[in-house]
């Protein structure tokens, strides 16, 4: 036995990047139970209870409310690969990073992803979704409610009315929205949504919970065939939840221990309320940034749970990202794709968005802009942010 | 607010079923450390030492050795989907009812299984296997080394000649042998396997460690075409485990902390420790269900880790596994597929391959069949266990 492997002593982050998020000590503790198998009947119990309280967060009725088990990709995969079979057409809002993913597992699933672009940044208006409807077969509209990538949240009922209008299913991206984000699947009309654990629900990334409605569920038992997963594939899952109770694959016990826990949390603290503070935090954030001659890089549907800024010309986007994360101990994150360089996305997720956050990271970033060169007259965005949670 | 949600307070289980086995309280704590970010320096350095710690276990030097964010099912539509292609032939060995499942997978895959089977209780011998390689172009033969739902291990070295002379690679299930049951991923000739947490780690379920060989990495990388699933593409998880740290999806960070405890556990205390400490608990629970005229479903090939008994004639599979869990808090698992309510299966894995558990679970069952009617001798079973403790 040569090398020794030392405890794991992780270093005390805040994290206000793009997910995950820090995570609640009675979430931390209740993974931390002792397990159970996944067909006694005390998990049952935790099974149904999950499924009602990811309910409330979803704002639905919908029977088939569930966890997957996998990360938030997992989730996507896994509504794409339900309802997209060979040839089928999609149409793909694609306006950020996640967007282009959406389409490119279209692809996987032998489908044609009808691509409606906007630029990074902005929202995919309805027009150009109906047009695409008008001139495609498509039978789904896949969307991103809450664009990680660019921080734009994505207006929905609008084009809900669309999709009813040509008989076609509304997919909806809400990873980096459920929880922290105005969300009414619902109400708004969303058929199917998938979502992450590690963002506003503040529950380590592993599970992605996801809801369908019944259209959705006809839609999948009369396609042709067996879809091409088995592990993601909502026939066979939906018996393990359902009274059958039926093997599938192990549940990740003790994830679900930890998503409950913090869905319960949230379900204490009123889920409206919680939209609130994000509104909150966000609009203090974005006032500092501007007070500090920053700009974000949406200018409208700004999303209240994460914020991509603009990198000012002649600032090292390396240099402050590691100081933040070495001195500060604060991770935000990088651009994807093409925005790669040019934005820092600053995220506050679930109890995360809050006062003393916002005053952290403005206050870091404040002296590192600074070190950099960049012209910031000390304090001034921590003075515009206080002045947001004091009205 | 109508319902009220209590705070988590699972019974004390003594998991001796098919998995999950109990979890290590430093495995537990290891899961309730704070996060950090999967692009963090200090997570980067994490999943270095679990490859490592895997490359141990594994007993292999492949480069890539990893976790699959996903149950242990999820590594094998890992392993498949990479490898099998629309048209391909697979040899799989159907013994049991993970075979049966590879077998569906490979389907969905779009390729042929060509089955070669086995009554569930024996292992798939050398002869059929060579039989099907010599009849199909099959490229992949998939074989499940420690069959779950039957208690059989399956010897390897021969089939792994047989893949050698006929061009092929080897795929392994080593779900519920690896960390317990002897195994050498190298030296075996094993090209390709997957395993889960939650059996002989000890650790929650959630990840699947899988390993593979430069002949794979090879065959995968030469495959036309992508393949079907982005979520479990090896080509793009890859970037993410290798230098580059390309972003593919968000790391499941708790599960990995407690995937690295669990390894550096058995690295601590030893593999071979390990593996006999497995074959000496298997020996006394055998002796003493023998003594106490029970009979176990595999004649020879025996799992160390799992032993599937025969339940007697008139006594109550469920009666008697109800009693188990509620009374003794044991839990047992009943049988799969074509062996439901005919034999009972009990998991001695990782830490569970202990003295106390082989008592334990014997004494109750000794309790529990007089209670139904069969003819137990008090206390046989425990002395013949006893005895094999003494040795």
């Amino acid at each position: 036995m040569e090398k020794k492997y030392k405890e794991l002593t992780p270093p005390q982050r805040i994290l206000l990047g793009p997910g995950p998020s820090n995570v609640d000590p009675r979430v931390l503790k209740a993974m931390s139970m002792p397990l159970v198998g996944h067909l006694d009947p005390y998990f049952f119990e935790v099974m149904d209870e999950v499924t009602e309280l990811l309910r409330y967060v979803f704002k639905t009725k919908n029977r088939l409310t569930i966890p997957i088990s996998g990360t938030g990709s997992a989730g996507m995969e896994t509504c794409l690969v339900n309802l997209v079979g060979k040839g089928d057409e999609v149409v793909v809002g694609v306006n950020g990073f996640f967007g282009q993913r959406m389409s490119e597992i279209v692809k996987r699933c032998g489908g044609t992803p009808i691509e409606v672009k906007e630029a990074w940044g902005r929202a995919i208006s309805a027009e150009s979704v109906e047009k695409a409807l008008a001139d495609s077969n498509a039978r789904v509209v896949a969307l991103v409610h809450a664009e990680t990538s660019t921080g734009v949240v994505q207006p929905l009922k609008e084009i809900s009315n669309l999709t009813r209008k040509y008989d076609a299913l509304l997919l909806v991206d809400t990873v980096t929205s459920l929880g922290g984000v105005e969300l009414e699947i619902d109400n708004y009309g969303v058929d199917i949504s998938y979502s992450g654990t590690q963002k506003c629900l503040n529950c380590p990334p592993g599970l992605s919970p996801i809801t369908l409605n019944e259209r959705v569920v006809e839609f999948i038992r009369d396609r042709e065939g067996k879809i091409q997963s088995w592990y993601f594939d909502l026939n066979l899952i939906e018996k393990y939840w359902e009274a059958d109770r039926f093997y599938h694959h192990t549940a990740p016990i003790s994830m679900i221990y930890g998503l409950r826990e913090a869905l319960r949390i949230i379900y204490e603290d009123g889920l409206e309320k919680r939209w609130a503070q994000h509104l909150k935090a966000n609009k203090a954030l974005i006032k500092g940034l501007n007070a500090m001659g920053l700009e974000t890089l949406a200018t409208e549907n700004n999303l209240p749970s994460l914020t991509a800024v603009k990198i000012p010309e002649g600032v090292s986007d390396i240099n402050v990202r590691k100081a933040l994360l070495n001195v500060f101990n604060i991770e935000i994150g990088g651009g994807l794709g093409e925005l790669k360089g040019k934005i820092w996305r600053i995220g506050l997720m679930g109890m995360n968005a809050c006062e003393r956050n916002v005053i952290l990271v403005l206050e870091a970033l404040d002296r590192l802009l600074r070190k950099e060169g960049f012209p910031v007259k000390p304090g001034e965005g921590l003075v515009a942010a206080m002045d947001v949670f004091q009205e």
